[in-house]
């Protein structure tokens, strides 16, 4: 049985997502897992009596009284509440009692929490947030999507290779495509850790690295590449990238309200507005830690937290925090060219 | 009588959409300026004969023999090629023989031609690629957009003040709000470049500067302070984000054709591609130099030409460059905080 420790307090509108997402999860997913509600325990409680039907004993509170807020400082936060939903989530995962993470809360204090309580696979700097962008073949996983302003080469490398490994365990893609995200294709383009970076992935085993990419290749085929399966980038340009890809929904919805209003409630539309709509999307790994942690959006719906938790037992069931291991233990990443 | 010098060579199709753009110019727009088409003239001739229509009064040909294609190396082609039309074109303008110049060719270039030819405004370091962004509310112009990958925050700040006087000289905004491009609002987001940049900003005079945006805040207005006018980022986010904003439109159009295939050619779908479709964009301007120079998308459509050689006109007729060379000369942005 996978246990899956869930972060009840983390979103805008927690409990409600997490709670009815966890309901919406332990109905409709194949159930071999259960779920351990991590917060404020009268809130949880409050809540589940909507959902009187729910099977409870594959449903677990553990009570922790504080939360961390949206705005707060990362590490100070982690460091000055031990009671809150985040940190008891995550130390239930450090001592064993859960195989996984899940929060839609505070991105850096996940981050952060997750690098001390859970430490990182040898060999790994620094986590990686990584973001899975509906792409229009498939998925993209963007490496790293915000937890990383700074990024020397070694450490773009290092997310070539995790996302590489996700891929294989998550999307079952055998030999995932990685591209270097940069502003042209040719081998001078970009500064000079870009530049470093596009050379040692070149010559990197197991890496099937196609080359550059630009901002046009991310979610749609390149000509003669076709789509990749991993965008490396920092997490600067990562993270204005997912941003601006999500605003990309309340631009078409607002275009089409003002030039073509019949349109709007067709259902024709709705796989494009749906495919546009982030809060569906199930959270991105945190890749490089020991162990299985998955942060969501903070505006995630309860459909996103129910994909979550699927890619939660997905990521435990496959393998995906010892393959990482395995994959850094072969050898250190060379940190110049 | 405005001049404006095209060069006929420059985009992936020339001098196809070139000349096609030229007559569209001079038939559609008020009759204010005049066009010289830079190019081989043999191959200009021979797409004139389309076009027997035209008023011959208002266009002129400066022969140039030598072509830069799209892959030379900027500096080195610009050196080696004096005869090419982009350079040949560039020297009219230096010379005062024409206003303005236009280039669908390799923006590097073209960047590094108006550099060297034109020169810059006393305080500006490097000219910047700016691209006008077409927005729910109107249009936002980033800046840079891919001339300058790494950036000082003095340049960082000299891009918002070139984007405000472009933005009040050619959009009638008249007082520009300017964002910098960052992954939180935070004071604290963002490497030290970025945190340098907005600590200048917001006690910066004559700029109206409404803070750090996001990814999300380019192209949909933000919450509380509107639609920015004006985007600052160093030129390799900005072109990461300018061309995954161009790969939209494919998508859109791929993801209806597979779900709604019925509503690919619904005439009420049209005005969301048409916005979506950036070969109709009239290009983006070089700012800081003296002079005006606009740089267009290698695949412009003949529309996307005559849209650049109004907003050619246009900056000519509204005193971009002195403007410009006003603001700058007012004071030095300071180097650090």
């Amino acid at each position: 049985m996978i246990r899956i420790a869930l972060d009840a307090m983390g979103g805008d509108g927690a409990p409600a997502p997490e709670v009815d997402g966890a309901v919406l999860a332990l109905r409709e997913l194949p159930s071999d897992f259960e779920l351990i509600l991590v917060g404020r325990e009268p809130d949880i409680e409050a809540r589940l009596l909507r959902h009187r039907d729910v099977d409870r004993s594959r449903l677990r509170i553990v009570p922790a009284p504080d939360v961390i807020g949206m705005a707060e400082r990362p590490l100070a936060a982690v460091r000055k509440k031990p009671n809150s939903s985040l940190v008891v989530g995550l130390n239930l995962h450090r001592t064993g009692e859960v195989d996984a993470f899940i929060s839609a809360g505070n991105t850096g204090a996940t981050l952060a929490g997750a690098t001390i309580l859970l430490g990182l696979h040898d060999g790994v700097d620094r986590a990686a947030v990584a973001s899975p962008f509906p792409a229009v073949k498939g998925t993209v996983l963007v490496v790293d999507a915000g937890a990383n302003v700074d990024c020397t080469s070694k450490e773009l490398v290092n997310f070539a290779r995790l996302g590489t490994v996700y891929m294989r365990d998550l999307m079952g893609v055998a030999e995932p495509k990685v591209g270097l995200l940069n502003i042209g294709e040719e081998d001078e383009k970009g500064g000079t850790v870009i530049r470093e970076t596009h050379m040692l992935l070149k010559r990197q085993p197991r890496i099937r690295y196609v080359g550059n990419i630009e901002g046009r290749d991310i979610v749609v085929p390149h000509p003669s590449h076709g789509q990749v399966d991993v965008v490396v980038c920092d997490g600067f340009v990562g993270n204005v990238v997912l941003k601006f890809y999500e605003s990309m929904g309340g631009l078409v919805t607002e275009l089409i309200r003002r030039e073509s209003p019949a349109l709007l409630e067709s259902r024709e539309l709705q796989p494009l507005r749906h495919f546009l709509d982030p809060s569906t999307y199930g959270g991105g790994p945190l890749l490089g830690v020991r162990g299985v942690a998955i942060i969501c959006h903070g505006a995630s719906t309860s459909i996103a937290i129910q994909n979550a938790i699927q890619r939660a037992v997905d990521s435990v069931r496959n393998g995906l925090s010892a393959h990482t291991a395995a994959e850094m233990a072969l050898y250190e990443a060379p940190a110049t060219v």
